[in-house]
């Protein structure tokens, strides 16, 4: 392979939803690098089994790709040397084959509808998705589940993936439970909005939210009716000492173990004073537990909930340890918010689809899990290390803050450049989030401290053969030193 | 097999919430019927593979539990015999083996916790689902689907579902549409709960539904805002030229196809009156389309959005016709609602699991649910007749009313008896519904009809080794002719 493949390689995003799909997508992009001359003439493609991998996509597709670009004078396939980019007469490049005129048209200068690059935080690495494992206990699932599973089933879940859920989270979590406080639910949202439902019905009017979060949870609690009151967040996590202060908070949502999107785990004392907060004044704790099994430098702090079952709910998600696209989370209740719950979600959400249930529950007892989690995590960490030592060697005068954990840093940048730093990745292809984005509305009530800029990374989401080129387009647009 | 295993293996039924899983459930069952004598001495089991089937449990599972009731001496297996209840020395049935004390005592006689037999309409014949086409699907998705498929996925679902959902639902249901005006949903009430919130938030304040049909549509209905007001019911299905006559209706929720529970299909007059109203007033009818494909006496009718793409959202699921678990449905809506649906999907309830999705659209697209359907439409009609049949031959008294369609049958009972009946069949463990719990609760507006008495009766629910036995525990409890 050489050199501009390896570029064009990188970059190639398969636009999944335009007409005809993937083959046609493929061909589309790569019709359009061999017609603008992206692709050199000669240039060797990597073998259909190669790129598909790469891409994720099945090879029969890149191989009818090929084929067909082949039928169409783009591309050259030779016995024992692969597949080519054509070879013309003239010098000019301009005379694309006649039965693809759309490709003579050069596609003018602008901001790409889809990032080349993406950093946004939130997404794993999906390309690291165990298919073949998966696929396994699918089958164990489908061969092994009863008639009944194919029904209407419990709200609350299987109680197959209920009881080794509880064993896992015990295990890797320190969370105490029995599988009948255990909730599956269709994605952590549906769990958030579940408790809030119950919150709010149960006469509590208001909840303390970190300052910096995600808006979408700060809406689904204001949809369910519950008034949002930022606590402040420092380098100690969220100053839950904060929550004596405000009388009419019953409630509180917290990233204990890391602080999302700040990156830093919760003080011991915080801890200490949030559970003694939720005893002494009846409230609640909501412990997102989104990202707690990737810590690279110790093990993880264990979750809240061990603290006291009774205060604190804890949620947890298949979404960054497996892929969101599974639709799976968990919730650990207090036993009083059992009913509550199981009485919301009968009135609709009721259950979760049963195969993936029963898959997860076969993929965790299996230990599938845990090899999957390990594997990500040396992924993960590889990167974190990569990104950490770029930044130190070519702009040491970015901080990177955040604890080594989860898939995400926090770069702290020079005052007001936030930005323009994010506008102009954007025109290169390269999608960031600045911290303002994860601020609570009411930044006089956020903890009082100057706002700070800073970008929000994943190493998280891009597959491993497209880092590299992240990191150095980040690396880009990153603002000099003064 | 002699005649004490046939009476026990039909009422046969495994606690799978139960302590140990299916293995324990049925190690439980058999030392209960053992201990008790219901399982004669002698008495031959049949074979683990046959007992899986019909359990639908794995053949390991049987194995292993027969294996272990060996063991205990509870049964007794020899080489070409085949496992049978062991033999004991004295006349007595008292001593139970000593590894198992719990035996010894005899449950007291009271009404079953779990009925014995479920005709209660809703659910399909789960012992059907297509396990190994399934399988082949999923893996079949798995391997194929890009990586993008494994994050966050469009809200409105998956294109390649959707592209082939609009094929098919135009080829077995008359439905005009595009892939774009296709919403992929987690089960059935979601879409309702989705649409409901559509139309109150552009204003509309009321909708009309059947007078008789499901309470918990009616609850997410009201739940979003509406007001929810009763169309009479008769043999044409709802009196849709009532909607003329109140004003501040400004939708409709109708199943037009087959109405549930009555089943009679909506007259042709009405199909056109409904749809003149919603032109004329710019109103909008839901089609609830539940179980369109089960037809058995001629071609479908087709779906009423056939009539009006831009006046009919039309919601379909899978649900009846593979399996409840799955939690996928379908909606196909006005281009007018595409937008404020998928607003309102973004704010929590998002995207449905993508496996999921990826594995209908290869079934579908493969062939394997046309199969499918046509294998359980032949299972459901030949279950008809016989109910149709052994009505005319041992309680020639009771009407059987409804086209010959879907999963169940109403029966007419003589004036008062409705309730008797119910409680008489819970009391031998035969879960039956009458029409009473389906109907509005404004029974003054409902159709102005006296009440009737009548059974809602499912033929789709048992197993098809329990159909026949739930057929006599039915025709026992029914009421004698005057």
């Amino acid at each position: 392979m050489d050199d501009s493949w390896a570029t064009f390689g990188r970059d190639l995003h398969l636009d999944l939803a335009g007409p005809g799909g993937l083959r046609a997508s493929l061909m589309r992009a790569l019709r359009e690098a061999v017609g603008t001359g992206r692709l050199a003439p000669g240039t060797r493609l990597p073998s259909s089994r190669s790129l598909a991998v790469d891409l994720g996509i099945a090879r029969n597709t890149v191989a009818d790709a090929y084929a067909e670009l082949v039928a169409e004078g783009w591309l050259s396939a030779r016995q024992g040397s692969g597949t080519r980019v054509a070879r013309r007469t003239g010098p000019s490049r301009t005379a694309a084959p006649r039965s693809a005129p759309a490709a003579r048209r050069a596609a003018p200068a602008r901001v790409p509808d889809r990032p080349r690059y993406d950093l946004r935080p939130g997404t794993p690495d999906v390309s690291g998705f165990p298919r073949t494992a998966w696929l396994a206990a699918a089958r164990r699932a489908l061969t092994t589940a009863p008639n009944d599973a194919f029904g209407y089933g419990p709200p609350l879940g299987r109680p197959e993936l209920r009881t080794v859920l509880a064993d896992y989270l015990a295990r890797a979590r320190g969370v105490r439970t029995d599988p009948e406080n255990v909730v599956v639910c269709t994605g952590f949202m549906q769990g958030l909005g579940l408790l809030a439902r119950a919150l709010r019905a149960s006469g509590v009017r208001e909840i303390g939210t970190e300052a910096y979060g995600l808006y979408f949870h700060r809406d689904v609690l204001a949809r369910a009716g519950l008034r949002v009151s930022p606590l402040p967040v420092d380098g100690h996590g969220a100053d839950t000492g904060r929550l004596a202060d405000l009388p009419g908070v019953r409630a509180a949502l917290l990233t204990p173990a890391h602080q999302f999107p700040t990156g830093v785990p919760l003080h011991p004392d915080r801890r200490a004073a949030v559970v003694d907060w939720a005893r002494s004044s009846g409230g609640l704790v909501l412990e997102d537990d989104y990202d707690g099994e990737f810590r690279y430098d110790r093990q993880p702090v264990g979750a809240l909930q061990g603290l006291d079952p009774e205060r604190v709910a804890y949620l947890g998600t298949a979404s960054k340890s497996l892929a969101p696209a599974l639709r799976l989370a968990w919730m650990v209740l207090p036993d009083h918010l059992v009913d509550p719950v199981l009485a919301l979600k009968k009135t609709g959400e009721w259950q979760t689809a049963a195969l993936e249930q029963l898959t997860l529950a076969e993929f965790l007892a299996s230990g599938a899990y845990d090899r999957h989690v390990r594997g990500m995590r040396l992924r993960y960490r590889r990167r974190r290390d990569q990104l950490v030592d770029a930044l130190a060697e070519q702009a040491p005068h970015i901080r990177v803050s955040g604890i080594a954990a989860g898939l995400h840093v926090v770069l702290e940048l020079p005052p007001g450049t936030e930005q323009s730093v994010v506008q102009a990745a954007r025109w290169q292809g390269l999608a960031l989030e600045g911290l303002a984005r994860f601020a609570h509305p009411t930044p006089s009530e956020a903890g009082g401290a100057a706002p700070r800029d800073a970008l929000v990374v994943t190493y998280g989401r891009p597959p491993d053969h497209a880092f590299s080129g992240a990191l150095e387009a980040l690396l880009r647009v990153l603002p000099p030193a003064l």
